[in-house]
């Protein structure tokens, strides 16, 4: 992704190998700053997930790989160091088959940063592939609304969400992007419309609470990321997804998730199996340092929420745009990663 | 309203007249502080207004009532005051009933301070009503959620919305109330939440987008006050109202809209007569004084959103819960204020 550093724009992903270290964007203080951390050891990479310096499914899935090599490098013992970094956080799916498939891959005796590094790129190449199969669905003058960050950062590069939007601009066509802000850690505001604004496409943002008004006033198109998709299609994603998905099938907008297959999780049935983050209220009380919730008052936090599958138009996949009564089918097409 | 000061619990309201000045909760500083501020004159008072010292319809009517009193004791040119007060805000219905209803009652000679303070003591009674009217809705075990602040602080006391939740617990019952946090000025989480902690009611502070979550997992009830009410049920409330009406539609849960009559406007058919008042985007960009934007992104504010009367289930008033169809039949009863 293009990122504009104040000695000019470079392109970089949001994680990354390089002299032994893990490297990575830290998403924690964007976009007041654009800060790079390097990563000496697993357990600073679990930390990293843990405390959200990367922070998007498909991201935290490499940087979780990346830590796998460390660890190996490291000589840790890699059943423990594989059980640290699935323990960071529960709702993603990337993040477990990352971790499984550098400890299969290991054990078969492959080099473990050519695994992660072949993981990393096979992720790019299928977000790539998700924009050229989403970028039909935004043609000249489409108004999409989006949420929280499946972007570049969420996703080493292009994103998942932002890559129809990327691909479609790319290729010349007009768009407005509607950033919904996404309370409380507001990925939204903070790095969707970062990502946005190093690309120079148009767009604004709004409380998540006015996505319906905008919805209603004229809207074509809602595109988000999925965290974890269940073999039924209901998927996980930030919380308030669930709520741009009703809305979008009362104001009958097009409702599309945009996810590599390796979101699919067949070890589970439907959206209920699926484990919901609960974070610290302090994330909903606090705000920028300040407490604006009155002392004695609590809050609640959870992370993600489940969209049921009978909302969702479409989910663009690396293999094209998948209906629910496709996903089945796709059991086995992760294997080749 | 029972509010705690400093040196202990008293019992007071968020507007008032007093020593010839009209007093107010600076509702722009709560829950950090309590402060009480002192106004002059109606230009202080338009202010006050307009920089939401004070907010929430009745509450605004009744600081403009209060401002026309000052005018006409300050020998001000009624008409011009009137108009200054009927510009600082453009949405709630109570601001323009008011200041007609002031400017009538002046010119047929009627003491200002007696009309202004009846039509305060007219809104708290009517609060009471709703209050006793909406209370049934109101269970042992009853989980609620409420949307911005329609309590103490945005109707001289008791709420509309807060209304029958506070009669039901003074009658013993016992509730759970979600109160969505309201961005981007975070009504509910400063000001509910306040008012609920007050009183000792169990609640939780939620972001806006994760209202669909937790109806989803179990709700029983959504009650929001409005701020303007059209002749076919329509009507204008905080943003983000229209959205949980949407979800209520979805889960089947019962959703209320709590109001004096002095809401309805019968000046204009529909909610798209209703002018919709967009604020500045600084309210969004900029949390607790930081911007928390990228430079270069803009937003989007509207202050309030239209509700559609089909997902209405009823009209909590003082004259009991009405129907759509009963709307029109309100027109002469708010003449008797």
């Amino acid at each position: 992704m293009k990122v504009n550093f104040s000695d000019g724009e470079r392109d970089i992903r949001s994680v990354w190998f390089e002299n032994g270290m893990v490297r990575m964007i830290d998403q924690r203080v964007l976009p007041s700053f654009t800060r790079v951390v390097d990563l000496l050891d697993h357990c600073q990479v679990a930390d990293s997930i843990v405390n959200m310096t990367v922070r998007g499914a498909p991201s935290i899935g490499v940087a979780a790989a990346f830590g796998m090599v460390l660890a190996a490098r490291n000589g840790e013992d890699l059943e423990e160091a594989a059980d640290l970094l699935r323990g960071t956080r529960p709702t993603a799916n990337d993040l477990f088959y990352a971790v499984d498939h550098m400890v299969n891959s290991i054990a078969s005796g492959n080099d473990p940063l050519q695994t992660a590094q072949r993981y990393s790129d096979s992720i790019v190449k299928r977000c790539r592939l998700i924009g050229r199969h989403g970028a039909p669905l935004i043609q000249d003058g489409t108004r999409v609304i989006t949420h929280c960050n499946a972007g570049a950062l969420a996703t080493v590069d292009i994103g998942t969400a932002l890559a129809p939007i990327r691909t479609a601009w790319s290729q010349g066509r007009k768009m407005f992007v509607y950033v919904s802000e996404t309370r409380p850690r507001m990925q939204g505001m903070r790095l969707t419309a970062w990502e946005l604004m190093n690309e120079g496409i148009p767009h604004a943002i709004i409380p998540d609470g006015a996505s319906g008004h905008f919805m209603r006033q004229g809207m074509d198109l809602v595109l988000t990321g999925a965290d974890r998709i269940a073999p039924n299609g209901d998927f996980a994603n930030k919380i308030g997804t669930y709520e741009k998905a009703v809305l979008a099938r009362e104001i009958e907008i097009p409702f599309y998730v945009a996810a590599p297959v390796s979101t699919f999780d067949f070890s589970i049935s439907t959206g209920e199996d699926i484990p919901i983050e609960h974070r610290g209220e302090e994330e909903v009380t606090v705000m920028e340092g300040t407490r604006v919730a009155p002392l004695g008052s609590t809050a609640f936090n959870p992370a993600f929420d489940v969209t049921p599958s009978r909302l969702v138009s479409g989910y663009i996949t690396e293999l094209g745009i998948l209906e629910v009564g496709d996903i089945q089918r796709m059991k086995g097409e992760t294997d080749d990663l």
